[in-house]
Formats: structure tokens, sequence, C-alpha cells
């Protein structure tokens, strides 16, 4: 089967987001690899735009509309960072936006939506299905729906943070990213496999969100219910139509790490390290300082995908043990 | 008066510390130049080993002492950062250090200390001078004291930070740092004004812990009681003997700003640039976000100093209003 995305897609996408999106730094640390016995260089995505990898992909998909498109505006459902990629793309590249987000979504988030400009209209997650509330909207409007994850101008246009990295990183033996819907690891895998064959690459997600895990046993997209995990990204319940069989191609392993190896992670990354990622940004690196993945001195690439948390949930995070 | 360091300082202690310690990240953010109004740039000090600026002065100090000097091992006091800078300084040099902490020190900071091997005595705030137990120390074993900052090596050292800012953005207008003792804020300045003679460099204190404010006023060392303040490195009660001069001649003006101002430019740092600063590392970002500092368009330098805290402490601020 023909994949969704190849790595002239990647490269095409950089070159839209060249001077838009950051290119976000790459950290290291002695601790780490001291911890670790690995070489550790964590790409941050939480200092991107949005603060996290999400804007990559958005602006991409936004800047590829015709501009009969553009005029009609964009639609999508999405309680998190895609939800701010999106209305911060639209409001660069001056298209209309619609947000679809459940009612009782954090204040926080709906005010960040609102403020870069996006229109966000509420649905009742007891009687509603987002999905139909935003094909309405879109048949209604003739608005264009931006899938968050399973569309191939999102996955090319977040393959460019593995881009970056193995242009800082050009010896990686390993590429680590969480693994939700799975647009950042179809779109990393397709540029690191490109740019260096040789790479191992893993996914990662918590153990009770095992979608993925579970998909790479049977071989074929698995449906899970709700998962209840801290790491909203990865509530996901079924691996993409497009960005599974990419992943399957490219990707060697699922790994999968608890919800406390995900918060111990999030605390290490704040007091060693001193910088802040969401919880679904932890799920790599917890996956690292598990020493989970590659041999000891392996060249390990791992991606932070977000930093994106309110005061309340850190809070309640530190209280923990 | 003859001041205690010069330019050359600076260059010979980067010359030392070039590969031992991080030539920290220059950060910058669409938000904060959007709501100041100034270009600014977060000289990350948080990301230096040990946390915190204190490295760059211990190494320096440390690495001039003579081989007899070294064999005989050194000794401070500090409860903060220089503890752990002096610690793992003289690890990396083989040479065997003694700190002088507070027998009521956080069982964190003592293990941090320990864990570089230093050893440490602890004396009892109640009954003893810290002073006179690391004098004693000091005479019994031949020990020769470190101090915290009034000392040419520890300023010329914590310069280097400065020296790395310039290099990274040579057309700064302003340079704005925390200044506690003195040490990083005269050492930073002398380079700044090297490079740079049009630069203006404001240092910031809290307004509890107005010692360098009130010594401006009065052109003299003015010595405070202890001062309440949440930023532990402000706590000094009288400026320098060595670093007042340096300030005096290069620094244009002490900024003052609140503890709860303090506080709110943390959270800022944390949940907006997703990085961690300690309340000192976040008193001269306090100052700029307050808009206290050059002409609207300015380019504003601004070192966050250290990035130490523990868990309770940042779970007690964010429960704050």
């Amino acid at each position: 089967m023909d994949l969704a995305i190849s790595f002239d897609d990647v490269l095409s996408a950089a070159a839209r987001l060249r001077g838009v999106a950051n290119r976000t730094p790459v950290m290291t640390s002695r601790t780490v690899n001291e911890l670790t016995g690995y070489q550790v260089f964590f790409k941050c995505e939480n200092f991107q735009r949005i603060g996290a990898f999400k804007f990559r992909g958005a602006y991409n998909a936004l800047s590829r509309l015709s501009e009969a498109e553009k005029a009609r505006g964009v639609v999508t459902h999405s309680s998190g960072n895609h939800a701010q990629g999106i209305a911060l793309a639209a409001k660069l590249l001056g298209i209309r936006a619609v947000i679809v987000m459940p009612s009782d979504a954090p204040a926080s988030k709906l005010a960040a939506t609102r403020g870069y400009g996006a229109e966000v209209v509420l649905y009742d997650r007891q009687t509603q299905e987002r999905a139909e509330v935003s094909d309405q909207i879109a048949r209604d409007r003739g608005m264009t729906f931006v899938h968050p994850f399973d569309h191939p101008h999102v996955m090319a246009g977040q393959g460019t943070a593995a881009l970056e990295l193995l242009e800082d990183v050009p010896d990686l033996d390993v590429l680590v990213g969480p693994i939700g819907g799975g647009g950042l690891l179809s779109g990393c895998a397709t540029a690191a496999k490109a740019i260096r064959p040789d790479i191992t690459i893993y996914g990662v997600e918590t153990e009770t969100a095992n979608d993925w895990w579970l998909s790479f046993r049977q071989n074929e997209r698995v449906h899970i219910p709700p998962p209840d995990t801290i790491a909203d990204g990865m509530r996901t319940q079924q691996p993409g139509r497009l960005t599974f069989p990419v992943i399957r191609r490219y990707v060697q392993e699922i790994l999968l790490v608890s919800d406390a190896q995900v918060i111990e992670a999030l605390k290490f990354l704040l007091f060693r390290l001193k910088i802040l990622a969401e919880p679904t940004g932890a799920v790599a690196p917890a996956a690292v300082l598990q020493k989970k993945v590659g041999p000891p001195g392996a060249k390990v690439g791992v991606i932070i995908s977000g930093g994106n948390m309110d005061a309340a949930l850190l809070a309640q995070l530190l209280g923990e043990a």
C-alpha cells in the first residue's frame, strides 16, 4: 500500500514553516547521560509556538488550502493543543477558524483558543458527538475540516521536528516519540528513516492507552475503550487510517510506560532539567529514563512533545508521592 | 579607588571555564516581546551546571589556587547555590571541600551538596555564627576560605554570563540582573560596559531586601536587618566591600520588585516559557515584565540566575493566588 506521505512532503513542509514555526532547541544533560548510560538529545517542542508540536502540522495544512478554501475557513475538533495550533495558524494566514470543544473544557483552554481569534463552538459530551458537530459546521458553512492527525499535510508538518533534530544530531542511533493518533511519529519516522535508514524508532504510549501496542500485536488497527491516563494526548482510541501504515513500516516497537513513570519523568525534567513538559510530553522521556531503548552508549533522540499544563494540575502532580 | 576586577579578568575566567561550564542558551519569546514592548533576551543560567550561575565563579576561583592550596582544600559557608557550585568545582578539580551549612537546611540541599562529594559541617543558627565556624575550620585545617561573592575570582567568573550574552546579542541596550551580594552583577557589569559602553545596567532586588537600593541613595554600604523575602538569594544584608564600588560605577540604578511580582514572574516563566526559575532567578524577569526598564523597543538582556527549587516550595507557590 502506498504511504500517505513521503520525505519530500516533510521537506516541503519545512520550507513553508521556515521563519514561522520556532526551530526548537535540542537540550542535553550530563545527569541524564550518567543515569541512563545513553547520550540523550531532547528535542524540545514544549518551546514551539502554542507550546507544542501541533503548530507545525496545523500551519502546513492550512497554508496549502486553495484561496477559495481559505476564504471559507476551517473547522476542527480538539480540546487540546491541536485547537490552539489551528487557531494560531489560521490567525497568521488570515483564515476564519471554528474549533469544536466540549462545554466542560477547562476555562484556560477555551480562553487560549479564543485568544488566538478562533470561534469556539461548544458541544455537550453527554448528548452530542463532536465529529457530527464539526461535520455539520463544515457542511453549513462550507468550511474545510482539518483532522488532528490523520491528514497528510498534518503528518508531514509534524515530521519537521525530526528533520531539525537530525540536522542538529546527524548520527542518532535511536529516535523516541510519544504516539497518540500517530501524526507526530508518522511524520518524524518518515523523515528520520529517509535521512538515516539504520535508525531505530520507538513509539511510546501509556499502559492503559495501548491501542498502538495492541495494533502492532494484531497487525490491524485495534479500537479500545476510552482510556484513563494522565497523558491526555494518549486518549485516542485507535491508530489513524493514514498514520498506521507509515508507523507499521518504520517503527520498531511500541513501548509502554505507566502513568506513575510519566509523572516521575515530568518531575525529573522540571527539577533537574528546569523545563516544563505536559504529561503527554513526558511520555517519551519516561521510556528513556526507564532505559527501555537501545544499547548503552546509544545516541538517543527523544521528543518532548509539549508543555501546556495549568497550575492546578501541576500543583496536584507535585503533591503526589 | 581601584576596582577589584577588570574586563581582562572576565576574559581570563572565560578561558578557564570553556568546556567546563555550560554555555547557557539565550531564549526569546514573542509573547514577552508583545507584552512588554521590549525585545527581551533571557540568559538562562538555570540551565548552568548545578542549576545556577554560581558554578562559574566557584570554578574560576578554585582553578586559580596554588598547588599547595589545592592540596589543603577549601571551605565556605552557604545554604544555597554557592555550596553546590564549590562542591562541584572542587570535585572536578580534585580538591577537598568543606561546606558550612545551617543544621535546619532543607534535606534536599544537604543531600545535593554531599552528592557532589563535599563534606558538610552543620552549625546551629541560634547559637553560632557561620563565619566563625568556617574561619575556625580554615585555621584548623589550613583550608582556603572562598567567599560567596566578595572575591575577585568569583566576581570575574560570574561575569562570563554577560560575556556570552553580549557575544550572542551584541547590540543590547539594557542589561538587567538580580543583585544579592553583587557577585553576579559586578562581573556582568564589568564585561558588559567593556564590550558596549553605552549599555544601561540595572540591578534588581526585592522590596524588603533593599540594602543595595539604600546604599545607592546614601552612597555607602548600608547594613539592613535580615530581610523576609521569598527570594533567598536576596537575603544578604549589606553590599560587598569589593562588589559595591564596581556596581556603583557601572550600574545605572537599583530597581525594586515585590515578592508577589517575583512569584507572578516565576509562574509566567514556567507556564508561558516552560522554564523553571527559582524565586531569586525570577527577580530580574519580574522587573522586565513590570516594564521598569528602558524605552519601548529596547533590546533588553535579562539574567535568569538559577532554577533550583524543591517540589514542596513550588507546590506552595502554585497554590497561592
